[in-house]
């Protein structure tokens, strides 16, 4: 058993909460354990310039920590006047991650600013992140929908993200917590459409390394968590989880 | 009767959801009717360079809201890599407050570090930060004394914030929201002991001017406004309540 | 007495030299005392992007010391790469302050940039800085008038500023040196027009709390010495003071 | 065949050239085909504070392109006042990578400072830098123990890194150069050791996604193209090679 | 005759006050027409990191103009958040030029800050703030003989600063103001001693050339020039002329 | 002799490597002895803003080093997040040189980027880039030209550029390389024409200063070597070199 006597491969308690905060198009608080983040999303009637002209549309992340969602007190980004690489490189793969799973073209020249903060942390936020901008994402999309500015649902799968990692004494574990992730020789990041196709891997074993066994291991235990998270998606998000795949996915031009 | 059927001197619903978040040493969410902030208050073991070797602690405020805490959504501080001056003078102003109902010698040498964070704006978030963050350094001070690492509250009185301001049509409200603050010929923030004394009076009339005795009578509501949120405060402390002003504030020196 | 021997009622010695640096629009050098400010006001036929298309101007002020204005010298501004946030609270006040005087909509779109550079300091620079850009601007709007570019003088009052504060005796006093503003228990800045109203009051006692009586009592020194500040204004202005008032102040929607 | 003519499974030609700048402690050029990559390893006699007093050392990297490497002259990081998300992910990449074959408490407080510039690009550029930079870190150490700073080689293992990706005919190819890359469905890089066992796995489908056996099939082409730089890395450093993995990788604490 | 009825190699009327501002160990207002510069010099007790231990000073200098002080606003550098690069050469001219006449080891630890601060400017901004940085230097250093804090005067010779150029019609002019200056093919700055050797030439052509006969020409104009400017220096200075040269330059090791 | 044996009068051995990049419109690599920088120009197809309109083209430089070019490590400037102004005054210096020796109405709204990234450093990076960088661009304008984008060669003159100085004892030296550049008492650049006309002249004696008698002599040695870099210049451009000249340069106004 784990420290908090979960099995190796079960998921912390995960809830979310539809619409959190009021102003934007889609908020949600999702919570994976003692892990609450915030994920807001805000259309925008505009593209960013290199996309302009192109009548399709984009979708960009950022994510934050409060100061003291950490153990340690962090010092604000806006404070040292920059953002962190592990800021950058999280809310680069969140950005990256809801658009393989949106069609760009439906929803004309607009963009989906996703805002992520976490309020409190515990290991997992990228994830959690992840999993959470999704369903705030497609409520967005719905009040499109509602208001006939857009005509099909441009959400083409399921989308969430969870974590995998190898315990110090060599034990698969899905989903860790702040604690693990400390502990933990290798910490890999898989994010799966709700097909159960790859959209991202990223798996990192900085002080170790790993065998394909254990990739193999690791993957299979993501894939089970991951079916998990898109049935809670699926629960929140009631008849508008039937609209998603109404829209096929076509490839992009890469801007 | 106001947009939201408030008297003229009334203030909105007011909510304190202390220890909010799990990691500070003091945390709160407060509610200003839809305002909403997370006020966390952190200890440090030691001050900044201006103050080291002096034997007392220190007290700073850092403010933020979230991208979309409002209608529409902001540019992050730390995507444009400075904070504005807006940002600057509140914090300030939070820290101010603070400093001047704490007898800073009793708290050796420490930083409390308090960090307001607007997760959903209406009107009035400096000085539901201010009126939260009370609330929040209490409860870190508490922690302090419950560890025997200091000895007595050194908290000398109340504090509490509250807006007062002129409507287009010469009326004084209590507590404008963000619709009434908007449209108001003039704007005050006022910051008060719990013994009915001032600490900060900021008032100002960018469009219009006011007379003495509109003066007067803002001061009047503002002060009627700040009982009733130091009653609230005292209801949410409860027995911590009673260890405030068992210190005296002692003239300090300004670093 | 006073340490520099003045009443506890009496202004520092007051000197406006007009036509101060030759470039300007509009230029004043103005001394409280050993405190030397140069308030230079600039025309530029364009206003900033948030106020384009609505056919009315803008005020904005800028405030910056040299190094060794005071006793210590200071890290420039631009060395460090950023703006305090004292000196951004003052910049804040001094545009503020300028534009509830003027009629924005009778000057066109066109931008007035206020800038208040201290040369020498000795306390009081942000209400020396206020009471000296009052005349700087006028002096450039009166170009503006001779050019015909527009028709009336643009300016609906006069406008000066002044600190008060309590010592730390308890007495009051008006218009704080270095020496006292650093010792004073509550320290005021009072801006108001010529015709007795306020523009705005910001009092803070960040040791010290005050009460309803020292207030008052504070305004009554501000309104005195507020009335001698116009007084010298008027007299420097000579026929151009005449046309202040000729605009009355409209209502203007706040950008 | 390849629009370079090359198979699926074949490496671009791929040349390392040792002491390739004469002042650092090693330093290589090393091209996959036209991407060219001069890698430098400084080594700096202290750590990081976060690193002080555990008496073992630090590996960092830089990453940096000349503004004309590519087809589109890019605007220098140093003018725009910061370095991008991109730039970012492959600095932490690179210097995770080679933290994980080196053994830190052998090299004592010590910091390698690995810079790796890339004056020409064609596509893997941050693969050519951690398989050049690998032999540059030796190099450097190599000279420690002909100075007999350090008793044993610290790198317990060879490393190298190669690109693999789905064409968008949906053929599995390796080492994609830029033409590929930018057409390519989904692109993964994979770092190993010379033992075969992951260090990290990052696979993206932006506009795609893919299957169990599409990884399995990019992992095994990269597996073989990497037991082919190891090869070309062991006779680069001829005798150098043999003292690989007399130190045994012990595992560390992350900092 | 020239625009402003000189002689081609006529000075400007040139005018220095000392004790300008009242707080830096030494202070001068200096005028070249119509262009006014601040020089102050502020003594520190040390010096910065890579100067200590050595047992001498350091002089560095700082440059800049008020916004207003040019026909057009400039944006001020603490708002872009950077220094420009015109900014940069002249402030490390001015500070290298200083250096240059001043025994360092003569001062002990001790940083002189010389800041240059342009109120007005009508071209020759870099040759009239040398000039009277230099006086504003002795005076500091005065300061310091008087309270015996160092025993000699550590300035080894006199220093001024001139421009000379060549205008459209080719003929060479000493001491250009902006309009001759903004025509001018040739532009020089020429910074002597006392004694009539060069600190440093800067000269540029940048839309002609020049040849070895006018460059002849400029230099013999520019020592003319610089001979009065060191009359004008000595007669501020007064007695304390009479002790520059007391010390000896030695020889230093550049830091 | 010298150190490394070479006369007073004698340059280090140069080298220039054409077209050493793929992507640029014009690349080369220069070597003066140990001193190895990469001169890459890029054409771009508009003008800065300040330019727009006039019809004529711009050319402006970037200058960089290696972090490991040099002995030490030194911090990038991306990292550092801001340019030195060592940087900066080289990189005006290129961009000015260049322009005097190009017609700019001949290029049309074009920008010529140049950059110059030092790779290894031993002393006259800034000659040896301004040297390496006019051979750049006349191969880019050789694009140009023969793409019948432009219709003659818009270079004027040849244009390079060298090094003198004073040794300790007081000897003219050419082309000094770091070590004895860090011991020159005295430090001279000197940009001419191919026929002999100087474009610049900077001259420094930081520690020392130096005599009219030793200027002239500097001058001599920096003449004879700008005609043997002229001459390898001619070499390496072969037929190119003949278009050199064919227009005459016009008086250009400054931007």
């Amino acid at each position: 058993m784990r420290h908090d006597q979960r099995h190796d491969n079960e998921l912390r308690s995960v809830t979310i909460t539809p619409d959190f905060v009021k102003h934007p198009e889609g908020s949600v608080l999702i919570e994976f354990g003692d892990t609450k983040v915030i994920c807001n999303a805000s259309i925008e009637d505009r593209v960013p310039p290199f996309m302009r002209g192109q009548g399709k549309g984009w979708i960009t992340a950022e994510y934050a920590m409060l100061p003291r969602a950490t153990e340690q007190r962090n010092i604000r980004e806006s404070s040292k006047g920059k953002v962190s690489g592990r800021t950058m490189e999280i809310q680069r793969l969140i950005g990256r991650s809801l658009r393989s799973v949106v069609d760009l073209k439906q929803i004309g020249e607009r963009t989906v600013w996703v805002d992520c903060d976490v309020i409190q942390a515990d290991g997992g936020t990228r994830t959690a992140s992840i999993t959470g901008a999704f369903v705030a994402v497609v409520l967005a999309f719905n009040q499109l929908l509602q208001a006939k500015t857009i005509k099909k649902m441009p959400v083409t799968d399921f989308l969430a993200a969870i974590s995998v990692g190898i315990s110090p004494e060599g034990r698969e574990l899905l989903d860790l917590d702040y604690k693990e992730d400390s502990e933990a020789a290798v910490d890999m990041n898989v994010v799966m459409t709700g097909t159960g196709e790859f959209i991202e891997i990223q798996g990192t074993g900085e002080e170790a390394t790993f065998t394909q066994n254990q990739l193999h291991r690791m993957l299979d235990l993501a894939n089970n968590g991951l079916q998990d998270l898109n049935a809670i998606q699926k629960t929140i998000l009631g008849e508008q989880a039937g609209r998603i795949g109404e829209t096929n996915k076509t490839k992009e031009d890469s801007p």
